[in-house]
């Protein structure tokens, strides 16, 4: 089964090529430009932009990670384009080339924007609505829906159970990162949607 | 039949009220903030805000126009939280009254904004999917999307055709209100969607 990581590039989608990577599992990384740290691994890469046509990315892939985002550093209307608009056509371009699980990073608040944080609202708001196209596309999904993001290393510890103290909303990218990997090795998360904390649980037991 | 008008503050919107209220049809219009000319007309007035809930505005109401948008003034951030995220929520609230009709005063652009102009792709994408909701809604829809608005008066005449030459997709402000009550009065725009110009044919011949 092939992998194909959407947002390789950033910091959760590069570990998660690594990884595959070093567990032998055929995986390719889609870029919008060169990077030296991923040629370095020997993986294959594809360059397409979300932004533009990137069916040509899609060929012989099983199995996609989506887990781009276009970052806090650029403005609302590329929220837009790539979060939302740059994940549904990739939903489409998945169910065209018959894909068999697409894990989606979203985010904790796309499962009800009006309650969640207001300073983002707007970009759970694109969230939601690019999880529920997925939802509604009859493409396999698994929708993790992490907490505040951390650059610590993986503590291999769960919870889907959001805990009501912003504070303790949070997770290590790597975390996140295995935990997209296990979803795509275990049957038992397709077609699930998981909030996904730091915890005491392992993967084994909070993505059932 | 009671119209509820979307919107009411903007040019278009403020169109829509006065001429549905000369034509003696039941009419309220939504605001975010007092009025002094609409209040001037003597037609009812709902206070709420697309942003916060705004079940309230729409009790006893038969049809809904939505003119509402967020306006070039403010970023796309608002675009997001208005023009879609409020408009989608507006059919949820449409279809737990039982609204009738639900005419949407779209765009030019949002029937594929890959291809429409680049500038404004992020507003036809939101725009889109804002129409896309209601077609899956259920509930009766007619769906206009104009041309670059003039503020010139009403020509009477109308085009579903829209030009390849940019410069003459356009269509004055005066005759997008009147479309909007035409359709509101013709069953027959029931379930349609059409792009919407100045042209040579009356309402009776082009939304058909």
């Amino acid at each position: 089964m092939t992998t194909l990581v959407i947002g390789a590039a950033g910091q959760i989608g590069r570990m998660i090529v690594s990884k595959l990577h070093e567990r032998g599992e055929p995986v390719i990384a889609m870029l919008r430009k060169p990077d030296a740290e991923l040629e370095a691994l020997g993986v294959e890469i594809r360059f397409a932009d979300l932004e533009q046509d990137f069916s040509h990315a899609l060929a012989g892939c099983d199995q996609i990670i989506f887990t781009a985002g276009s970052g806090a550093k650029t403005g609302a209307d590329k929220t837009i384009l790539v979060d939302m608009w740059g994940a549904i056509k990739l939903v489409d371009a998945a169910k065209q080339a018959g894909v068999k699980q697409f894990v989606m990073v979203s985010s904790r608040g796309a499962e009800d924007p009006d309650n969640g944080p207001a300073a983002i609202k707007h970009y759970s708001v694109c969230k939601k609505i690019a999880d529920d196209y997925l939802l509604a596309s009859g493409v396999n999904y698994t929708i993790l829906r992490p907490g505040r993001l951390l650059n610590e290393p993986a503590t291999g510890g769960f919870s889907t159970t959001m805990p009501d103290t912003k504070d303790a909303q949070i997770i290590t990218r790597e975390d996140v990162a295995d935990a997209c990997i296990y979803c795509l090795q275990t049957s038992g998360t397709l077609n699930k949607i998981y909030p996904l904390v730091n915890g005491d649980q392992p993967l084994t037991e909070s993505l059932i």
